[in-house]
């Protein structure tokens, strides 16, 4: 069973976290990691988290999403000793690749993954991870990636989720973990 | 001193990438790191290498390139107990940064890097890091910034090099540190 994070430990993680107003844009309150990215002290109280937390699911590959899903997850995928693999945004990958769609607020966006990266270990266990849950359509179409790719999506991670963006109404097919919660 | 990769290792390493004809456009060959990322042993055996080299540097950043510099940077860092820092290209990144340009075939382009990025160790001894050096101009619009934060930047590390493109011409002043040349 997963270890929870003592209450010392989740004040030093989110203690490098900084609110930047009006990021990307007027009204948002954007979260800041790389104060967080910059202190191995506790950036390594978080993913010694993750890697008691996923050490028990017999996890073929890590899939993170670009970009800043590709800090957390290579850290977690070498941690755990098995493979990276990165879902891009689209034009990306330089290989034969699939993609899937998803809605903005004003039109849509893709991100794609190569076909082969799951390929050399026969039905695929991954863990899908990215930095922040907002709205949940990257990450769904994260997940239908991995499902086309004819892999299993074990569990969605997020360091931190937005709930009151209800992203994870979007993703209710779909295990899901959030460090943090806002 | 640096334990070189024996022939063994290196055949391991170089034997995960894959070229992809005319990508991103007609006429290149693309080099393809993902099969590199997916196979741990033989990114475990890359990584090792890297922290047996830096590890007597006495670094306190590893500044990584936006994006695939951050899958190399960030494990790097990790095993070294030190910090990671994003470059990032324009716009990405939410706090106060500095900028530097850099000339593209047509036009110019920029990265950023956060103005408090490397604060809180004087003098600062950074790791720059990406997955290829080709034309040099990023790698060297990193330096800059790395520099005009105040801090020093000890090495640059690709670990791939395309040598015909002289790249490292135009980073003459700095440390360079390629694994596999082409």
């Amino acid at each position: 069973m997963t270890k929870k994070l003592t209450s010392d430990e989740y004040s030093k993680i989110i203690s490098k976290l900084r609110d930047v107003q009006d990021f990307p844009k007027d009204g948002i309150v954007f979260k800041d990691i790389t104060p967080l990215l910059g202190s191995h002290e506790e950036l390594n109280i978080l993913m010694s988290h993750l890697v008691n937390r996923y050490s028990s699911y017999n996890l073929d590959f890590i899939a993170g999403i670009d970009a800043r899903g590709f800090i957390f997850g290579s850290i977690l995928a070498d941690r755990l000793g098995i493979g990276f693999v990165p879902i891009r945004k689209k034009g990306k990958l330089p290989y034969e690749s699939i993609s899937a769609k998803y809605e903005l607020e004003y039109g849509f966006d893709e991100v794609e993954v190569h076909t082969d990266a799951f390929i050399g270990r026969k039905d695929a266990r991954v863990l899908i991870i990215d930095d922040l849950i907002a709205t949940g359509g990257t990450a769904k179409a994260a997940c239908e990636l991995v499902e086309k790719s004819g892999a299993t999506c074990v569990e969605c991670c997020f360091i931190i989720e937005l709930e009151f963006l209800n992203g994870r109404e979007k993703l209710d097919k779909y295990n899901i973990y959030s460090v943090m919660k806002f």
